[in-house]
């Protein structure tokens, strides 16, 4: 067998890319764990995590982050803080360019996570205070509160459906006349004495001081500018895959997004994807920790198997 | 809609059905969680996890069962103490037939697990005190130990191989003069040097204490018994999916474990299964939560757009 710097190299430190590690450090791999930032992923912007079991008074985003990244160091994983710029795949290797160097590796578990497409209207003061991407997540947090919700497709209509379970009423923002969702999901939202939809608005800013007080929106036709009072404000406009150093070297689906098998592997032999960054149905850290675990061990049988 | 006793009822309280329930009480569903003994499953008969992510020293099954317990129920889930003893499916609504009563619901997601085939020489005395049957779960507590393993089909031979990474030597009980295990395998299990093959025998009892300290085999040729020293025994004959209710309502695979799609629906609309007792690639307790989460909100979309 050819010799690699590493067995595994696993990219991004977030809930998946951290449990990867636990599985993989626990296996006595040789693995190495590259995350660009902090990690934590994109649970460090989550204030209050209430859905991932074992917490039964809740956890703080930033602390379970740290308890992940305690775990996986108490188990051996070696963190190294370093971007990937781009990948190589050989017939016996595996290759991994960073900035100032690369590093060869036989297997790899793409946990790289996607990011929600902000608004850019400064509404990143008020991640955790206010504004949020995921109702599944954070709707509880809302109950009898008045809430603005942002876009116009399915995932904003199913999204703004369930937080009239908890808000007193949600005002659905949407920039044109008419919404790009499904129609049966468009029956259900016109029917829903608790969604009033604001249409031909684009929001322009995010109002408060501790958290969210308002949303400011512009109506498109007519140029007037207003702001919705509200506690909380919840953007659906999308979420992109973060794969710019994949340069297409895998299958994805039309969305960018990796698509795997039931084992977690990619169109590449030996190379997984886990976590937000694939063609999953649900993005949550539940189903990010699942799919680790899969690819830790599909990988390790990969190794074994060369 | 045909009106219910409840949306959705959950069968089994293992860290799926546990983590299915904390998603559908957070949702505001309808939801009743049903259990025929005490919450927690298998994880309750499991001494120490260390590769559940969010818990850096490690946790007992029994806290861990507790925590995801008292989380659920925090959210509102109602627990009921009631075996299954068959379902009925009807055009808009589902039957789940008690003992005493039976009950009605939109929704089912079937959390029931699996159960490793025991070898009824009073091992039951030593789960969690040296008796397992995950090396994935538990190899790295008998690091530079002794142990059994006993089997010879593909899982036995892969998770005795395993053990080598951390066993001072493994002793290989089979009832026969060969291995079932595919030959690549085989081959694997002859090269290592760690593990020695006890041909032709049966294990007849586990001796020990406080834990394991032996294991009693009989050579089915000679009728000879000997005990082997070691500090733990690994069982894999089998696992069996705890399906007995469900009376072939949905499809299985060929060894009984139900066949999910990626949202975790079973071959019948509305009826989903997640964790052990499905066809799943890693019986982990992440990938029980990650399939747990998918499945309680896959059964709010199916309820919604019934």
């Amino acid at each position: 067998m050819i010799k690699t710097d590493y067995d595994l190299v696993i990219i991004g430190a977030g809930p998946a890319g951290l449990t990867a590690g636990i599985y993989a450090a626990r296996a006595r791999m040789n693995v190495l764990l590259l995350e660009k930032a902090a990690p934590g992923g994109q649970i460090l912007i989550t204030d209050w995590i209430e859905n991932y079991p074992g917490f039964p008074e809740g956890i703080s985003g930033y602390d379970l982050a740290e308890k992940m990244k305690a775990q996986a160091e108490n188990l051996g994983l070696k963190i190294l803080t370093a971007e990937v710029h781009s990948l190589n795949f050989f017939k016996e290797s595996k290759e991994i360019v960073l900035k100032d160097r690369s590093i060869t590796t036989k297997a790899i578990v793409i946990a790289s996570g996607a990011s929600p497409k902000n608004l850019g209207i400064g509404e990143d003061k008020f991640f955790g205070k206010g504004v949020s991407f995921c109702a599944t997540c954070d709707a509880p947090f809302f109950k009898d509160k008045m809430v603005v919700a942002i876009g116009g497709g399915d995932t904003a209509v199913q999204e703004a459906i369930f937080l009239t379970k908890f808000a007193k009423k949600v005002y659905l923002v949407h920039r044109r006349d008419e919404l790009r969702a499904e129609k049966i999901l468009q029956e259900r939202v016109f029917a829903n004495k608790k969604i009033e939809i604001i249409w031909d608005n684009i929001p322009t800013g995010v109002e408060g001081f501790f958290g969210v007080e308002g949303v400011r929106v512009k109506n498109v036709k007519t140029d007037e500018e207003r702001t919705i009072k509200a506690d909380g404000c919840f953007i659906w406009i999308g979420i992109l895959p973060n794969t710019s150093f994949l340069n297409s070297l895998v299958k994805t689906d039309t969305f960018g997004f990796i698509r795997v098998d039931t084992k977690m592997q990619t169109s590449v032999p030996g190379v997984y994807a886990v976590g937000d960054v694939r063609d999953t149905p649900l993005r949550q850290i539940s189903t990010a920790v699942g799919d680790a675990a899969i690819a830790a061990v599909s990988s390790e049988y990969f190794i074994e198997n060369l």
